[in-house]
């Protein structure tokens, strides 16, 4: 029996006191113009620039942050070049001690679902992973079975999930708060439906900590639905996006964490990637290092037990 | 002002007078004991030989079957070079003059949408769409914001989309099938909540047939269901899965066509890639070919209006 990844991820917040992610959403206009000028001068590729600006942030922020979250649109969007400095940066941040997220956000029937677990939750990055991650994003439309693949991988390689319950963005309500109702006249919306399964389906996966490798993507958007969420699914962790450039600060973060300051990792991509450019310089390492910190100190600021 | 995507698909359709998909979920273990035998003994990758069996089966159903989906999990499972042999099939059907649905079922919020679009539906093969596609599919759960980037670029670029409604799979129930309640006491499930905004978000791509280059995916497997919504969306396309191996047969289709015969169609991964299998022979080819004449003369005999 492999050891549970959640652990990992709650003892890798512990130690760095930072419940917070970087999210690699590495786009070539979030360079700084010394990169983007060496770019025109150097017969190097937009690739290996996005490889050197990563790695640099990876290297500035891995002591201080406990883990990396690369959004895989990013790199599709630059066709199979990009997928290999998808591959590369997933296996550097291993590489460097980071707990390591693939946010696909995949999803399908059965034998597909298995597909795309073998793609991403293998157990081993140097015998052949495609693509290394220790957890990935999932959406759960086609129910259980589009699940279970991910599940036992995450069951026999000591792997985690976050399964889309309620989005960040400004319409996910549309679907997400639709009201469904029970034989016994209870009412719940939809992602709360979804975050009910999301903890049926973790039960299998529990940590030591007494959560599960099964958690929820709960946007950092929504203080109200996430704190509900919290107090509904005591065991589920949340992967907590939205934080900086699409609107939550800190003191709407509260309720997605428990009384023990745990439950929760909160992702931040544009304000960690751009911080260079709010601060007018070049050297994006030490900004995106400055901007790592405050945040951690904003949010041990707004949860004293973190 | 581009042409509707929606009615290349249906003239294709109709030119061939054979509403199915050749479904490339390829896997090593499809290819005939011939090919097997020969990627042993020479210097060929598997990426190779997966290329010549996809280009084979193009090859010889390009003229009799007008569309090809390739589902990109089996290739995401294979790394870099999976996504290479990715990119090189859906360039090389689009090519020989098949109408290409790249089925990604991607989804995310509205930026990340937007990369996902520009990574599938740019407008030019050959001026750097990292992945070549006419068609995507995607998943709707994050609502308008997550799917409008994918219209603007259908519109832009004259591209369609299909969005799950209905999956094939035996567990699409368990959150498709939750009954949503309006004010005015009316019920509906889920899916057709769904079926709806697709029908609705299609309105501004609709083509001279009367059908959206906005479809929606129908599983074949749910007879019942595809003819609720056939009614229920009369200008949504329905692209259906599950045709085959997954136990749908043509007489459970005859209700996903409208009265002309049109407005649907079938893919067939499996029964076609795997056909040689069945009938003890290497030559894939023929018997890919003698199993898609058999579908569309299975479907004709089932549905005369085609």
């Amino acid at each position: 029996m492999s050891a549970m990844q959640i652990d990992r991820l709650i003892e890798a917040i512990e130690r760095t006191g930072n419940p917070t992610a970087l999210g690699l959403d590495t786009r070539v206009e979030y360079l700084p113009p010394s990169m983007l000028n060496e770019l025109k001068r150097e017969d190097n590729t937009i690739e290996e620039a996005l490889f050197a600006f990563n790695c640099g942030l990876i290297d500035a922020l891995a002591d201080v942050v406990p883990c990396i979250k690369v959004q895989v649109a990013y790199y599709e969007m630059l066709g199979v070049a990009g997928m290999k400095l998808f591959r590369d940066t997933l296996l550097y941040a291993e590489k460097k001690g980071m707990i390591v997220i693939a946010d696909v956000k995949r999803n399908d029937i059965g034998s597909t679902a298995e597909t795309y677990a073998a793609a991403y939750l293998q157990d081993n990055a140097f015998l052949g992973t495609p693509f290394f991650s220790d957890f990935v994003t999932i959406n759960a439309y086609f129910g259980a079975d589009g699940v279970a693949p991910f599940l036992s991988a995450c069951e026999k390689n000591g792997k985690g999930v976050f399964i889309l319950v309620r989005t960040s963005n400004p319409s996910a309500g549309e679907f997400q708060d639709l009201i469904i109702r029970d034989d016994e006249g209870g009412a719940r919306p939809l992602y709360e439906h979804v975050g009910l399964k999301v903890a049926q389906w973790g039960e299998i996966l529990m940590g030591r900590n007494h959560y599960s490798s099964v958690g929820a993507v709960v946007g950092a958007t929504w203080p109200d639905e996430g704190k509900k969420l919290r107090n509904l699914l005591p065991h589920v962790f949340f992967l907590v996006p939205g934080y900086g450039v699409q609107g939550a600060m800190a003191q709407d973060l509260t309720g997605y964490f428990d009384p023990q300051g745990r439950g929760a990792i909160v992702n931040a991509s544009r304000s960690l990637l751009c911080a260079h450019k709010k601060r007018k310089t070049n050297d994006f390492v030490a900004a995106a290092r400055d901007e790592a910190l405050r945040m951690r100190d904003d949010l041990r600021a707004a949860i004293p037990q973190l």
